[in-house]
């Protein structure tokens, strides 16, 4: 991988998560301007939400010149997976500690891919 | 994992492209149709695409009952990166015979991430 890369992919998995926040999506969007500001990405477009009925969880995407950054919630589970593709290598993000505050998230894994490094 | 289990993310990575495909909106979304359509999944709103100005390559998303599919393309490369997130457990999906036929890709690998499997 050089810096001109064709990217890393994160996959964040958040356990534990306040079931509450995990249905709002204003609480979701400040996770979201969180990882955009402190890592300085930039926003094609506004994020979009949908949430899913009654119980049910909220999905977000939002779509940067980096790439893109998507989370899906689970309440009934406390759950949270959220997708950071950056198509060029940032600075490591504290996704524990900030999750821990925003989301009420008592455990975060971060899973890394490099993206495009095999050969045609 | 159960069926009702917090799903699992595919990353594809396809390799040895035909760069005007990847620069070409309708190519891809050729691709999303054919994803869409044959496994079944159930879109929440149309695709949004963004394509890079210039050589660039084009970004797309597509919100899905079932989570998200993405796709991030670098023409100068042949190379093209699909994410697909699946909160139900799905039927495989031919993307090498696929990918090959609708974007001319040469080599094709597939990795599988469970989201969600570790505990609170």
């Amino acid at each position: 991988m050089t810096e001109v890369g064709t990217g890393e992919a994160l996959a964040v998995d958040a356990y534990g998560c306040d079931a509450a926040r995990l249905r709002s999506s204003e609480a979701l969007a400040a996770v979201f301007d969180a990882v955009v500001g402190e890592l300085v990405l930039r926003p094609l477009a506004p994020a979009r939400w949908h949430a899913f009925p009654g119980a049910g969880g909220v999905t977000g995407f939002l779509l940067l010149a980096e790439s893109h950054l998507a989370v899906h919630t689970f309440p009934e589970r406390g759950f949270a997976a959220f997708d950071l593709y950056c198509c060029r290598p940032r600075e490591p993000w504290p996704w524990s500690e900030r999750l821990a505050a925003l989301l009420g998230a008592s455990r975060v894994t971060v899973r890394r891919l490099v993206r495009g490094e095999g050969d045609a």
